[in-house]
């Protein structure tokens, strides 16, 4: 029998069955244990940890002792049982362990810059620099894992419903809205640049022009925006889009892709499922949630109250309504055992965030307290305390001001409100659609109409809308996915036609020469047989960090830029040679000195 | 019932079986035929075609006959069977056809830059300008639904073998070695550049050393080289890495991939199966088919003959071998029926290739031919023929000179013998690995040992060749993978040993501390703990031609560069913005004007 040159097994196989087999080991040395004279090596490789033995009469003893931790090893040994009190039953190998016949050095390990064993907390700096140390810790080994799991499963789901993967490109066109791009100065013209995509939108949509039917890719995107916890230079999205289909086709389509995936990976964790997303319209969430990104654990539901102030004996309110504000309404459930404290720092909260500040009733008993109470009067307060079905030990808080503003506070109040008594469901993920998009907006800066999201969508009702309806009252025909307070991404379906197009485009202040110059490549090739078509492009790392369960978008990339969006490990970005400027045609600039 | 708003059934979907129904299709014009008042449409959808018939009674009459190829329509019709004489059996759809009831227009095509039905020749820049077009002609649309399929291949296959996928960064560091990077100013960091990766190398390995065991990636690369018909400034990579193994370890794991993959799509072609891939050592393929790529197609063999022209009557030989020369022979088998002009068009092609020129010896029915077997005589010819193996008919060609030389210039005549003599073998890929490439060589130029192919490979022998055998005659564990004569990718086990590299390159004349300095990355991670560890990195384009038998890389992308790596489609790359450089401390450098 021929012995394998590093392992006749992994560090996760071996089992009581193996006991009086003579096996080689090979992985790192990922804690000693010295018992007097004898000494124990927890092996660990990309599959587990298996227990070494190496006592006196072993000569891998001297060896083993002298190394560092995180040193390679391939160790020779034969399995041993082990005493029934050492038997470890979480970990695959616990029944066994193996002795130490023979050890060769594969790798000295010098001083390690951080741990891997115990994964104490370090400096993200130093994480970053040694990330191929720090990928050995068992948390971040995980994370990597689980994302190219989850990758795998959303692949291998968008398959099964029809999709297929095709690469778009890389090195494309610098496209001046949206936000900044990388560029790529070109070598073989002079003077010009290529842009990295901050997505394959125009690819994907002449995919669709071209005849493939269901596209997706797991695309890399990039993105020259100042970072944040979430946020990375470089990211991946579920990119998608589908020909011939409504909104309700593509949401039938991917529902079972998310939800499948979450199912898949929510380690016990609830998922709504497929076919069950409620559909939330814009105006809708607005209102009830004070986001377009509501976060549905949360049970408080926000009430438009306005019409109860008209008349009322409370001033601020009614001066509010009658010069066409709002007033909403949060509820702030069982917090009859909450002292004033609570109430008061909510509003101080709200002034802090930079509002003018949140109003309250409070109640004990059915007993009402509060300014606000004593002004409108207890018997008002009970007729909207009935409207809005709360009980007689709930507090109620109030945000009022301009619609706009109102919401915003109410959302804000709401998740605060819902976090503070502890409200917002665990242990479950909770998805919807946000729908019917405004196509329009009036801008109050510029005094007219322009597009509210995307000016590419299809609104809905088509030409005929765009002629008759008020531009204000039409919807688009666009959607984002929401999970836990998180938007996932925005889709739509798409404008095909350059009829609605110049029309939807002419009511916004556009021209059609503008659209013919700004836009002409889509135009082009709408006018060259388009189908109807429409899509979207759920992030992966947002989708990875809720499987995780990780704040920060870096815990699931195996190498990511750090904050200042440098690569500490291998030194980018860093000067080039003289020749590489040279060759494509650049020189750099220094940046003007600060003022002294 | 409600009816979907574009369809009920793809244009491949329809059969016997559906006759009598009532169904909805949607797609694109793809031909017309006016047979006297009645209209026959080809409708073409991603999955296939069906035929749609309107008459003089249809309302759809009127609408198909006023557009033009390629517009985009929905047809209401009902299924009916194809007379008997109509049924076209190669079609899915052949023995039906949809009579219009309806028809609603979704998008008019103006006139065409290019025809889609048909596929006529057109250039290769108005198809690249109207790629969304070309994408819809039958061969373009196979070669990307191809290219997708080989890729969702490779990933089960290497999921298979337990490889799981990791992204590494496109924002990464630039490596002065090797071919041109494409470089990204930095906009946070003035005066500093990103790189695209020219290949995941040093990322992959780190991953390695980071403790996972297989790494696989489909992994986009960049390299601003000068393009050819096989190059794309963009490609695609089967980029892997193994810890905790040997050579044999890879080959054991690739072969099934590769010979699986070739298998599923080959087409009736046969494929060297997994398992059985020879290996040929460097020496004996540059001796036996002059090049380190050999079409194992081709049945031509090379050999040594040096030895017959020690004491040759043929002065030029003898005084080639004596000086230190070879001759080697090429076998041009059953020529016997060539003329003189047949050889010496060879020689002729030899000399306008650059090389010194091609001697050669004609047989027929035993009979030598041609000056050098005059001089070197028929019975030393006979004696030379008995050890080669030929018959009385064979042709012989020799290619003498320095050994290099003579090599190249017999590889290359034993090309072109067996294309012109139709000995290739069709309908096959053969497959093999080239073994023990030599670690140095010696440069004449600079008179001195120098690394031959990759200074990162680890050298056979380890550490003790080194430091007891001759340098030039240490091989190293690296090793190509060759299909029908082009290289699928090189690979090694990599050199994961500080000490062992230090030495590698003491040999080939570089310090400690140029190791240090020019490569400090590698060698700080492998002093923390590195595994054995190698891989390869199959090129996807160039395995999507092989499969689609196409010579150009462009017919194999979607979105592909030019030959001037412009995007002719989207205008990339354009100008940028003033702002855009100043964002990223740059300014444009206008290169010198050509001497008038």
């Amino acid at each position: 029998m021929t012995t394998h040159a590093f392992r006749t097994h992994t560090c996760a196989a071996l089992n009581q069955d193996n006991v009086g087999d003579s096996v080689r080991l090979s992985g790192w040395i990922h804690r000693k244990r010295d018992h007097g004279g004898v000494l124990f090596v927890d092996l660990r490789d990309h599959y587990g940890i298996t227990q070494i033995v190496a006592d006196e009469d072993s000569p891998a003893l001297p060896v083993l002792d002298a190394l560092k931790l995180e040193s390679v090893v391939t160790i020779d040994g034969d399995v041993k049982a082990r005493a029934a009190e050492a038997v470890n039953p979480n970990l695959p190998t616990g029944a066994i362990e193996v002795f130490a016949r023979d050890v060769t050095v594969q790798s000295k390990a010098e001083e390690l810059p951080l741990p891997v064993a115990g994964e104490q907390d370090y400096p993200e700096d130093i994480r970053l620099k040694y990330r191929f140390v720090d990928l050995r810790r068992e948390t971040m080994h995980a994370n990597i894992m689980l994302r190219s799991q989850v990758i795998s499963s959303l692949r291998r789901r968008m398959q099964d419903q029809g999709f297929t993967e095709f690469q778009t490109p890389i090195l494309a066109a610098s496209s001046p809205e949206g936000a900044r791009d990388y560029i790529v100065p070109s070598r073989l013209h002079p003077g010009t640049f290529y842009a990295l995509p901050q997505a394959p939108q125009m690819f994907k949509q002449l995919l669709m022009v071209a005849g493939f039917d269901r596209y997706f890719q797991i695309a890399p995107c990039f993105r020259d925006e100042d970072l944040r916890a979430d946020r990375s230079p470089e990211f991946y999205q579920l990119d998608f889009e589908m020909s011939f289909v409504t909104q309700e086709d593509v949401f039938n389509a991917i529902e079972p892709v998310l939800a499948g995936v979450f199912e898949e990976f929510a380690n016990g964790k609830t998922v709504t499922p497929a076919g069950t997303f409620p559909r939330i319209p814009y105006a809708e969430t607005m209102l009830k949630y004070g986001t377009d990104k509501p976060d549905l654990r949360n049970p408080i539901v926000i009430s438009d109250v306005s019409h109860h102030f008209e008349k009322s004996g409370f001033g601020i309110f009614e001066k509010i309504v009658g010069s066409g504000g709002v007033v909403r309404a949060i509820p702030a459930p069982n917090t009859h055992e909450k002292s004033r404290k609570f109430f008061d720092e909510m509003n101080d909260w709200s002034k802090r965030e930079g509002f003018a500040g949140l109003g309250y009733v409070t109640r004990k008993g059915g007993e009402f307290g509060g300014p606000i109470a004593k002004n409108h009067g207890p018997e008002n307060m009970a007729k909207l305390y009935e409207e809005l079905g709360l009980g007689e030990n709930d507090g109620l808080f109030f945000a009022a001001g301009k619609e706009k503003e109102a919401a915003k506070l109410a959302g804000a109040a709401r998740t605060r409100t819902g976090e503070i008594l502890e409200l917002i469901e665990q242990g479950c993920f909770k998805f919807c659609w946000i729908v019917d998009f405004p196509m329009f907006e009036y801008d109050e800066d510029l005094k007219k109409v322009d597009f509210s999201h995307n000016p590419f969508s299809m609104p809905q009702g088509e030409m005929e809308a765009l002629e008759s309806q008020d531009p204000l009252e039409i919807k688009a025909w666009q959607y984002d996915i929401v999970c836990n307070g998180y938007e996932l991404s925005s889709g739509a379906i798409r404008n095909h036609r350059p009829d609605i197009m110049y029309k939807a485009f002419e009511l916004a202040g556009y021209t059609k020469e503008d659209v013919d110059r700004d836009f002409s490549g889509m135009i082009e090739a709408f006018k060259l047989g388009a189908p109807p078509h429409g899509g979207s492009a759920p992030g992966i790392d947002r989708i990875v960090m809720l499987l995780a369960d990780e704040p920060n978008i870096r815990e699931v990339i195996a190498f990511p830029l750090n904050q200042k969006a440098q690569d500490l490990m291998m030194g980018a970005p860093s000067a080039v040679s003289a020749r590489q400027l040279r060759d494509v045609h650049i020189r750099t600039v220094e940046p003007p000195k600060a003022q002294g």
